[in-house]
């Protein structure tokens, strides 16, 4: 060149802050080298694959080689929140690879990809995002997904709570497979992979809010691997669905309305750890109203009940599935629950709001 | 039945509050009934498709008829968190859209669809969120992509912002497309398809951080309609990208890193909006440095220059498309610019925190 170069020229910038190297400062959402730093330095270490080190805003990614003659997308979305970010059990980094994972899973689909999208307050210690990000990389490495595509932001401190994880997630649906919320026929039976409220408990326990100590840990977990081995054993399974928010009274709810039936529940036979229905004695809460993390209800046609259930015990994480009830034609709509003593409760949906916020 | 049917219990909450028909209140994120009611009347009405009315934690979509033979997949994400919710020219709902519309056209992709995840803070007026869901509605008809999953999520009053929005996209890349930030060449022509920086001075100007009045409006668009229509005209593009966050300058520092080439800047080519410049003189401030939110990069070889900037004059969102520079061998890694007296100066990327925030 024969142009005389001027210095380098910065930008209209502020001098890069202390302590950013130690925790997030607003420079780090600049879109600018602050940004280009972090990345380098906690997310690409971590969430490192292909489509990730092309450095574009969009990740390129390949369907399954036998996918291209029939089939579905199945996509999914989830926000995290969870206070605190870290919990027994769990974190807020596991909890968002899973939770979109199983969300993608109960259509019956292989998740394939992830997108994550990181709000992060002003002030986040870099260690807690750097523990959160390990926490991913070890939870989409045991689920078998790829996270392809990801974005962050920064607020100003008091405009955000610590941090916040959008996760999406794309899977691939075989040609054939029909399972959703509208599917429960009268005559199905309904079980549940594992005890019920381990992960609400565990989160308020983190919390201190429960004025007492528990051991319940949070049952955080990817349910994928499960799920396609029980297709193999029940190939009919009409319903998949994770009890999350609103606990596993909300979600039958949701069931009972989309295929226009009655779930009727035995409450003898709920799976309930016996710490998760102590603290709930104390603290007035019902277990079948606060959420789980790694659990899965099944809706199956009859002939396939005790194979599925088998299937799910021989899972580290259905060890404790149990028969609950059964799918009847009317009330429709309804989830009814006949009591220990032998009386009948109407199951409704979570109404106005549980207190404490769990998720 | 022959059960006596105790009334009906409906499990341990509060009463529902009061406000919550005209704001946002904890509730609306209990995953219960509050939280169908929001979604069936500001969601749905505005967001319906088959996908979506199914009522799973999934949506379930086909690919193009013709993308069975071969090609990939394109996926994005984008979170969005701008001050305030509403400014001339556009707002958040369109933003959300747009940005992650536009991140996955980058690639040449068809984009087909997207999931949006909200995260809203309590107190946020209803009537805000249905104009910003209202605005996503008309800006994903505008880009021709449907919306097939959603999550909300609600934090208390002082630990969020308003309104986040996260969204995430899928196209559609046929094979054979390979346009990305590493495709630039020596010889090849820069192209950028209007005037820089009116989104951050539109916002800046809508929060009253500019200290006089300014008529400039955003540019939020969707892209992808006119780079399909380029991608006819000029259909060996080497490189595609949205110069958002950290502007024109720290994108082509990006695309030169990528590319190991240097790309050269004309200054007296560079289209600014007269307001925008005059605004950005009294504040200090270097439009090469400022958002924008529909403005597209083309990076094309020399024989296919004048028909793709002639295509994207021909468009709406083009019209004041330029030819801004050059892409030669070296310095690699750099981006320069000859100045309107003739002089050189680095183009850096942006260093540090830029202030004020804008995205």
């Amino acid at each position: 060149m024969d142009e005389t170069l001027i210095p380098t020229y910065e930008g209209p910038v502020c001098p890069v802050p202390l302590h950013h190297e130690d925790q997030i400062v607003i420079g780090h959402g600049s879109g600018g080298r602050m940004t280009h730093e972090l990345i380098q330095r906690i997310f690409l270490p971590r969430l490192s694959n292909e489509a990730i080190l092309a450095g574009n805003d969009f990740g390129q990614v390949d369907l399954p080689e036998d996918s291209h003659l029939a089939g579905r997308l199945v996509v999914s979305t989830d926000s995290h929140i969870v206070k605190p970010l870290f919990f027994p059990g769990g974190d807020i980094g596991r909890l968002s690879v899973c939770g979109t994972v199983n969300d993608v899973s109960m259509s019956g689909a292989v998740p394939l990809y992830l997108t994550a999208g990181f709000i992060l307050e002003e002030g986040l210690p870099m260690d807690m995002l750097k523990k959160t990000v390990e926490s991913m990389q070890a939870a989409a490495a045991e689920a078998g997904v790829q996270v392809v595509a990801g974005d962050t932001k920064v607020v100003e401190k008091g405009k955000g709570d610590g941090l916040f994880i959008n996760t999406a997630g794309i899977g691939w649906l075989p040609e054939g497979r029909q399972i959703d919320g509208a599917q429960a026929r009268a005559g199905d039976v309904v079980l549940v992979s594992g005890t019920l409220g381990d992960h609400g408990i565990a989160v308020l326990g983190a919390r201190g809010e429960l004025g007492f100590e528990t051991d319940v840990q949070s049952d955080v977990a990817p349910l994928n691997h499960m799920i396609q081995e029980l297709l193999k054993a029940a190939p009919h399974t009409h319903v998949l669905r994770d009890p999350t928010r609103g606990g596993l009274a909300t979600t039958l709810n949701e069931i009972a309305t989309q295929s226009s039936v009655c779930i009727w529940l035995e409450e003898n036979n709920l799976p309930v750890h016996p710490a998760v229905r102590a603290a709930s004695e104390m603290l007035g809460f019902d277990p079948l109203y606060i959420a789980n993390e790694g659990k899965l209800i099944v809706i199956v046609p009859a002939a396939e009940a005790s194979q599925a259930l088998a299937c799910l015990r021989q899972n580290v994480y259905g060890r404790n599935a149990a028969r609950i009830g059964e799918v009847r034609s009317d009330p429709k709509g309804r989830v009814l629950l006949r009591t220990q003593i032998g009386g009948t409760r109407i199951l409704d949906m979570l109404a106005g709001e549980m207190l404490p916020r769990i998720c």
